[in-house]
């Protein structure tokens, strides 16, 4: 097999300590690689990277406009979310709106993947429920297609019901990859996960920043959820959260989602470019560090990054590891394209 | 540079979904090479995997004996525990017994290393203090050495400061690595992080169960260490945790311990065998399940595994991944000695 580059190295002084592979696409909504760093066309499962596209049927069934969701349900919808008060609202304002109640949901309890959201939930003495999982305003979105189509719903989390089926539909159209209901593996939210080439995420990105190769409703569908996510940026993760940041920070020209297991896709509407980051590992830390990092070469050789962008996005490719004291004991520094 | 091999395959389903590549060495007190998988001699920060030979100069010092501390206190000592009230007051009654308060100790404050434990902390409306560090014991030792020793604490974590100099000797003698003072890192806890051959860790881990190649005063403390640390397992971590059940769990046969950055080191003093893990990545769910394949792999050989640690260590080595409803999405598998 291929072994991956190393995209990232992290440093203790000068020395060192640990350093991760992976692979890097940008592509255009016809599949055209623009960079491919390592193998692209070996498989990647996208996770919650996808989550964007596994919200359009919410807006193409016409759910979203029957039921009033606003730009923020619609964008929770396609979040990972941090168990904030405000995002368990928003997922419960959809799941009112379909007079549903959360025992409808079948993603599970955990609690908020923000370790602040869950200290402030132990300090109110109360335990997560099935709102604070970060999935919930994706299932609600689920559950409200299918109370638009008038479906029964139970079950609705397996890869033959309706529901998944009609999301299966909009993640093969969107990138291009054939996906075979029987040999669906199951996702941390108990719904169908597939693998797919990684240049397959990019061109999907691609298509979700400008609906280019979808029909006229997938295409209107995609313009409302890229309209949603870039006014609701919140909505996607949480405060000082990577996709959160990034996208607020680049002012409506860039949006990106991460997923488990070192998965981050981008979407850059104005040059047609997708975007992957899948860190062989899995690792998080190395996924932002080189999205970002890729985010800063795509973005700068076509000056469409601002000063302030440009430092936010340097910020999370380049930083120093401070210990407990907040000594700088090492740093990251991701190498693309000339590393060792 | 060397390509270290593929050590664990995480898998969604029956695919693969991310792996993480590493290193290990199995080794004697003489440096013998028993096992060697990647590259032996390239370096690796062992961080908090060689707290018991930091410890070594709390014992070797005579400031054990004079301040009378239990075996509990030096194994906490050698560990990284995760804040609970036990740990915490253990930490707390060393420092009480050298006559200090916790201003004294110089690691810095976290959130507890276990999620419950920090949970439990904010729903009693507390913030962590220095001593919930996972370094409070470690550093309270190092206390106790400057109280025997009379020696002023000020700047105690500083690499020229006499008590670490006995520190850097201590580790300098186990694994016999040079270790250039001038040119120490900084750790998480503020001390020098020295990097050194893998091989070195492994030897020193092979010293540390058995004594072998040291002063008298040296044995007899490691000696010391070996013993508090097999009678009180929780203390170099915590319930539930890989150090902590895996040293529990082998019934006195082997003791382990983990460090940041995906390393983990372990004795067999029966056999004089030293062991260390290191993951390439630091990725710390990859360095436990392969220290528990290799642990069963020496272990079996030499017919020193009861079925039940047998049974524990195959659970730590090859695992099932489950979603938040508790159904089974993947696993994940070590291949040592014949993976691609």
């Amino acid at each position: 097999m291929d072994v991956s580059p190393r995209l990232l190295v992290v440093r203790r002084g000068q020395e060192e300590e640990s350093f991760h592979r992976g692979r890097a696409v940008v592509a255009t909504a016809t599949g055209e690689t623009v960079v491919a760093i390592g193998d692209a066309e070996a498989p990647v499962f996208p996770r919650s990277a996808i989550k964007p596209m596994q919200a359009i049927p919410l807006v193409a069934s016409g759910a979203a406009e029957t039921f009033g969701l606003t730009d923020a349900e619609i964008a929770l919808a396609c979040g990972s979310h941090v168990g904030s008060p405000l995002h368990v609202a928003t997922a419960q304002s959809i799941l009112k709106k379909i007079d549903l109640s959360c025992d409808a949901l079948g993603c599970g309890v955990h609690w908020p993947l923000d370790s602040g959201q869950t200290r402030a939930l132990a300090a109110r003495g109360e335990e997560p429920t099935v709102l604070h999982n970060n999935c919930s305003g994706k299932h609600s979105g689920f559950l409200a297609v299918g109370a638009v189509r008038g479906l029964d719903i139970a079950g609705y989390t397996k890869a033959s019901h309706p529901i998944m089926r009609e999301v299966t539909n909009a993640i093969s159209l969107l990138t291009g990859a054939t996906l075979d209901e029987a040999q669906a593996c199951v996702d941390g939210c108990a719904i169908p996960a597939f693998s797919m080439p990684l240049v397959s995420v990019a061109t999907g990105f691609a298509r979700l920043g400008t609906g280019e190769g979808l029909s006229p409703v997938f295409a209107s569908s995609v313009a409302r959820i890229r309209s949603a996510i870039v006014k609701n940026p919140v909505m996607l993760s949480g405060e000082g959260r990577f996709d959160t940041c990034v996208t607020a920070g680049c002012s409506g020209e860039v949006f990106v989602k991460s997923g488990a297991e070192g998965v981050i896709a981008a979407s850059i509407p104005a040059l047609g470019y997708g975007l992957v980051v899948k860190i062989d590992d899995g690792a998080h830390r190395a996924a932002t560090a080189v999205m970002a990092e890729l985010l800063l070469y795509v973005l700068q050789k076509h000056s469409l990054v601002s000063t302030k962008a440009r430092e936010m996005l340097k910020g999370y490719a380049c930083f120093q590891l401070k210990n407990w004291n907040g000594t700088n004991v090492g740093s990251a520094q991701p190498i693309l394209f000339d590393g060792p």
